[in-house]
C-alpha cells in the first residue's frame, strides 16, 4: 500500500522571451533548466526524468527527438536519465506538466524536470505561417488556406455580431497584457500600449490586427515538479499543484458545436476546479491562453469567469493587476510572448513566482489560488491546472 | 490510501505495415484503434485518455498536433477525451506505452489507448533521408551529412573489426526476420531470404546493404492499457505489464563512450528485469529494435542475451522461432516493417498475440515472458518492457 503523493513545484526558471537571433534551441532550453535547478536549490543529478515540451522544432529547426537533445545538453544523459517530448501543439507545455504530475503520482518518480522550448525566428513570412498551420487540420483546414489568425478572425466576427461586442473589448485584452508585461523583465514586449494604438495597428485578418495577435518569438521555461516525500526530505517550500485536468475538442474549427465556445476549456476548467475543491470565485488570478485577443474573451467565459458574451464587462477594469480577477499578470501571450512549447511552462513560472510573493512590481496581492490555462491550436485541447492554496 | 494498480494490456490491433499509398495518416490510426477496441471487447467510450506515438508527421505530412487529430477522428473528442502525442523519435511507441503505464499507476485512469502511426511514403529519396535525419543531432551530425544508415555503418565497421565478426552474422539477423515475417499477415515483406541474397543486395552504407536496413513504410498499431480494477470489473483476460523502464544516452553517436555499446539498452534492460523480478534467461522471446542488422547484434549483447562481441554465436540457430531465445517472432523491423511511430506499439501487439497463444504459424511455444525493446535514433533512448508472467 502506497499513498498517492501530493505534487509540488519546487523551482522555476525561464529565459527572456523574444527574438533571440543569436541563441539556439538547445542553448535556450539548457538556460531555463539550469535556472530552475538553481532556483529550487536541488542537485540536477536528483532529476529522474525530463518531459520536454515543444511544438514545431521538427519543421522549423529540422530537429525532432527533442527529449534526447534536452537530456544530452542539460547533462542528465550522462546518468542515463530519460527524456520524453510531449507535443500537444500550443498546449504542449501544460500537457508536459500534466505528464510530470501523473509521473509523480504514479509513485515512480520523486523529482521531474519539465522544460519547454521553442525557436521560431529561424523562419519568417509565409513559410512560418504555413509551418504554424501544421497545428490545424492540415488536410481540411490548412490545405485550403486557413491559418491560425484567419480562424481566430472567423470566431471573432461571429462572436462580435452575436453578442454586440465592439472591437474595443478585444483590444483591451492586449492593452492589459502590455501593461502587465511592462513590469516583467522576461517579457518580449515591455511597452505599454493605449487602446487607440491597439485599435489602429495594421490589419492581420480582419477584425484582428497586429495588436490582437501574439508575436512570433523564441524562449524556454522550466519547472521542477516533486513528490511530497522529496519536498519534506529536502525541506523545500514548494507550491502545490492542487489539480490538473485536460480536455479535447474536435481538431477543425468547422467541426465544433460553436464558433466561439471552447468546450475543451469548459470541461478542463470544471474538472480542475472540482479537483482542487474550489469555486471559480476563489481563483486569485489566472494566466490564460490569449494567443489572439478574441480567445482571451472566449476563455474568460468558458473557464467560468463570465457568462457567454459578457467578458466585455471584465476587460476594462476587472482583469487589471489590481482588479477583481487579475488576468495574465505575466503579460500573457500577447506581450510576455508565445514561444509555443515554452508558453504553457512559462505560465507555471509566473504562478510560482506570484505565489511565492516574488513577482516584483507585478505582484498580485494576497493571491492564494492560480488558474493556468494552456490551449492547443484553435481550441482542440485545453489543459487547466490550479496551483497554490497553502 | 490507494494501492498502486497493476497494469494490463487488454486489447491490441494493427494495420498491415507496408507501402500503403492509398491510406492517410488518420485513416491508418483509426483502423488500428478500432481493431484494438474490437479485440478487447470494451466500449470505446470507456477510453479516458489517448497517447499518440508519432515521430515525423510534422515534417513528412505537415501535420503536428497529432493527439488532437487522433482524438477527433477516432471519435473520442466528442466526449472531450484528451489525447497527447509522445515523441521520442523511433522509440516513441515504447515511450507512449510507458506514459500509459504511468497514467494508470497514477490512479487517474482505468483505461488508456495507445496509438502509434507513421505515414512515410509520401516523400522519398534524399528528401526522406534528410527528414529521417532529424532524429539525429541536426547541428552536429545531420548538418555534416551523417544519416541514420551512415552512423549504423560506422558502428558496424568498428564492431566487426574489434570482434572479428564476419558480415554473415549481421545478415543472419535479416534472414531470421524475413523467415518470421513470412508467417505474419501484417508484415511488410513476407518473402523469405537466403543468406546469399542478404549478402548480395545493393550497398547502402558499407558494410551495410539493403538487406541490413529496415524499410520505409506506413502503418499503425494500437493497444489498450487498463488498471487491475477495470480488468476485474469487466472480466477481461489481460496480459500484465510486469515492468517498464527507459534510459537515455547521448544524442550524437560521437559523444557515446563506445561506438558499439548501447548504454541506453543496458540500463533499461537491467531496470526492466529488476522490475519484473526475473532474469534474462527467463525471457521466452524478445522483440528488439533492429532498424539496422548491426543494432540487432549490439542489442542482443546490451540487453543481456550475450556477452559483448558474442552475439554472432546466437544468430545462426538460437534466435530462430523454435530456437533457444526466439528474436522478433513478428518479423522485426527489417521484415515486419518500421513505420516509426507504430513500431514500438506494434511490438506490444505481437507480444499480446503471442502470450495469448494467438500468433498462428509463428507462435512461440510455452512463452511466458516477453521482452520488448524500442530504441530512439542510433541509441539515444531505449525503452524496455517485460510483459506476461501469468
Amino acid at each position: 500500500m502506497t499513498e498517492l503523493s501530493d505534487v509540488y513545484i519546487v523551482g522555476a526558471g525561464e529565459t527572456k522571451f523574444g527574438e533571440l537571433w543569436e541563441r539556439s534551441l538547445r542553448e535556450l532550453a539548457v538556460e531555463a533548466g539550469l535556472r530552475a535547478v538553481e532556483n529550487a536549490g536541488v542537485y540536477s543529478r536528483d532529476v529522474q526524468v525530463l518531459y520536454g515540451s515543444n511544438s514545431l522544432a521538427g519543421i522549423i529547426n529540422g530537429q525532432e527527438n527533442i527529449g534526447a537533445l534536452l537530456s544530452d545538453f542539460s547533462g542528465i544523459a550522462e546518468n542515463n536519465i530519460p527524456a520524453i517530448r510531449i507535443e500537444a501543439s500550443t498546449a504542449s507545455g501544460g500537457a508536459a506538466v500534466r505528464q510530470a504530475y501523473l509521473a509523480v503520482k504514479s509513485g515512480e518518480y520523486d523529482l521531474v524536470m519539465v522544460g519547454g522550448v521553442e525557436k521560431m525566428t529561424d523562419v519568417f513570412g509565409t513559410e512560418l505561417i504555413d509551418l504554424t498551420s501544421s497545428v490545424l487540420d492540415r488536410e481540411w483546414e490548412a490545405f485550403f488556406g486557413a491559418t491560425p489568425a484567419a480562424l481566430a478572425a472567423i470566431s471573432a466576427r461571429k462572436y462580435m455580431a452575436d453578442f454586440n461586442v465592439e472591437k474595443d473589448a478585444l483590444a483591451m485584452m492586449s492593452v492589459n497584457d502590455h501593461a502587465n508585461a511592462s513590469k516583467n523583465p522576461d517579457a518580449q514586449y515591455k511597452n505599454k500600449i493605449t487602446l487607440e494604438q491597439a485599435l489602429n495597428s495594421v490589419a492581420v485578418a480582419e477584425p484582428l490586427n497586429m495588436m490582437d495577435c501574439s508575436p512570433v518569438g523564441d524562449g524556454a521555461a522550466a519547472v521542477l515538479v516533486a513528490s511530497e516525500n522529496y519536498v519534506k526530505k529536502h525541506k523545500l517550500e514548494g507550491v502545490k499543484i492542487l489539480s490538473s485536468a485536460d480536455a479535447q475538442d474536435y481538431l477543425a474549427l468547422h467541426s465544433r458545436k460553436s464558433l466561439y465556445t471552447l468546450d475543451s476549456a469548459k470541461v478542463a476548467s470544471r474538472k480542475a476546479l472540482e479537483g482542487a475543491k474550489i469555486k471559480i470565485d476563489d481563483v486569485s488570478f489566472a494566466e490564460i491562453h490569449d494567443s489572439y485577443s478574441i480567445y482571451g474573451l472566449m476563455e474568460l467565459e468558458d473557464l467560468g469567469f463570465a457568462q457567454k458574451g459578457k467578458a466585455k464587462d471584465l476587460v476594462y477594469e476587472d482583469i487589471k493587476l489590481n482588479g477583481r480577477i487579475p488576468i495574465n499578470p505575466s503579460g500573457g501571450l500577447k506581450a510576455k510572448g508565445n514561444p509555443l512549447g515554452a508558453t504553457g511552462v512559462g505560465q507555471f513560472v509566473e504562478a510560482y513566482r506570484q505565489l511565492k510573493g516574488k513577482a516584483g512590481e507585478r505582484q498580485v496581492k494576497d493571491s492564494k489560488y492560480a488558474m493556468l490555462h494552456n490551449m492547443g491550436g484553435t481550441g482542440s485541447m485545453s489543459v487547466v491546472h490550479i496551483v497554490g492554496g497553502e
